[in-house]
């Protein structure tokens, strides 16, 4: 998916406004600022804020979505984070697994139902059953735990659809997001830039 | 759709999580306030701040996605309030044409050409051309209206998952959507509730 060549829109174009050359989501952040307060608000709330999730795991769940959604730019800058909040170099490679298999990942029976209701979530909310957020309290998720899965499914339907469907940059280089995901992973989603 | 019957849940039954007994996403709002600060703040910056399509325009594409979405509270209730802005009955009949017939309804080039870029961000934020955003500008749409365009269907995409995702109780009364209708078109998305 990344293979060197320069930054360029989703189809090997230009943004379709007048935006800074920065890419995915963060050119938009800076030209929009009325809305980019509560897009951050509400990215480092959910992602960040007290939950009985750990940021890693919701880290996860907003890369898996991304990829599910083929948003380049928010599954490799999501999955850089959650790569880099990992304390282990074994424990970040379940991060590509989840990425490859999803709810079938070898990543714990809570972490897996949670998977399965934001893959849910993903395609349509009225598909999660009682039965899915059963299978997840079984496993140990909570209210807070089930709540936020699908409010993190949901918000990165809409910010992989703000970057897609503007066609923002999305750099090629790996090193590109590694950068980008050490600042959001020590600092969170309410720094200046 | 809205036949009568009391509140419940999108498949007849609770929603999934423990919720003050309120509408939709009204429960998530008191229920989880460190997410709903950010959410109130987007709606309220998306579809009342300073921007070149006016509050009716841009209730109209949030009903619009809403309903293709098949989101029962978020397209009655920001149908009602697209309806309560506008100052004719005759106009107010326009958001009916939209939810049927969506860019082939007869609301003028402009809104047309932006509904089509909505849909097409519903479905795939990728599947949006350059040649749709040329056609919307040769219509009248300035880089605010395409960014708002983009965004709004993309905040609804959340926003219906949210709801839906969650089963949250679903008004089924005309009447309930009206009241809440008038205090949103009145005053906003920031009110205390």
């Amino acid at each position: 998916m990344l293979d060197g060549r320069a930054a360029h829109g989703h189809d090997g174009g230009v943004p379709h406004i007048d935006l800074p050359e920065l890419p995915g989501i963060v050119g938009l952040l800076v030209q929009y600022p009325q809305t980019a307060g509560p897009l951050n608000g509400l990215a480092d709330a959910l992602l960040r804020g007290p939950s009985s999730l750990s940021p890693v795991e919701r880290e996860t769940i907003a890369t898996f979505v991304s990829a599910r959604n083929e948003c380049t730019f928010c599954a490799e800058t999501h999955g850089a984070v959650a790569r880099h909040l990992h304390t282990s170099a074994a424990a970040a490679g379940s991060v590509d697994e989840v990425v490859e298999k999803g709810a079938a990942a070898e990543v714990g029976p809570k972490l897996q139902a949670l998977l399965a209701i934001a893959e849910k979530v993903r395609l349509d909310g009225r598909s999660v059953s009682a039965a899915d957020v059963e299978r997840a309290r079984a496993a140990g998720a909570d209210d807070k735990a089930i709540h936020d899965t699908v409010l993190i499914s949901a918000a990165f339907c809409m910010f992989n659809r703000y970057v897609d469907g503007l066609a923002t940059l999305t750099p090629q280089r790996p090193e590109d997001y590694a950068r980008h995901a050490k600042s959001l992973a020590e600092g969170g989603y309410l720094q200046e830039r």
